[in-house]
């Protein structure tokens, strides 16, 4: 395990992901104040564009500068609002799946014996 | 924009990427100790599956329980590692990231105001 370049493929990844976000609320926005320019922010955005989200937002340069600067804006307030609550979320996530899929993977143990005791009386 | 819902689904989303890292880490150590399981837990395990890193572990569960069991150790243990850095290098990738598409526009804007003055000068 190299948990250095983990943390930072990690990293990179959710920073697309919060421009994905950024992207989403303005959208949202616009389909209020400017429905044209809403559609045309949606179809320009397409989930494999925002794979990278740098890339995305160089392409979106030439196409429309304003809605970039507010694309950078918008991503670095979702940023500073949800970053720091982001360890202890997953931390109690992840523990709580845990806890789950061995409860569903006891449960699934015990009736299986208990089946084939059932079934196999003889072999006991 | 709803902090709290991105909050939760980009949680989420860290969760099954970090998932993801897990089982890469785990069929990179089984290419070494047991190449035929690397194999079949790498065939299993396409990007589409991973999406969602909980009903991927459910799936496994009918396949495979020792490598369900060692997916959610090495998950936790990858979690510990890199959770805490998380914030702080997301934050600073995208103020870098930002100055740098400013920078970028502010050239091509400069650019293209000196390129249509040398074009047309009896403009000015």
């Amino acid at each position: 395990m190299y948990p250095k370049q983990i943390a930072k493929d990690t990293a990179k990844v959710l920073q697309s992901y919060l421009t994905y976000q950024a992207v989403r609320t303005i959208i949202s926005q616009l389909s209020e104040t400017n429905p044209n320019q809403a559609i045309w922010l949606s179809h320009y955005s397409d989930r494999t564009k925002l794979q990278d989200g740098e890339a995305y937002l160089d392409g979106l340069m030439s196409e429309n500068k304003e809605l970039l600067l507010r694309i950078l804006i918008v991503r670095e307030e979702i940023a500073q609002q949800v970053l720091d609550f982001l360890p202890e979320m997953v931390r109690t996530g992840i523990v709580q799946a845990n806890v789950e899929h061995r409860r569903k993977l006891l449960e699934r143990l015990t009736k299986s014996q208990t089946s084939s005791s059932t079934t196999h009386p003889e072999s006991t």
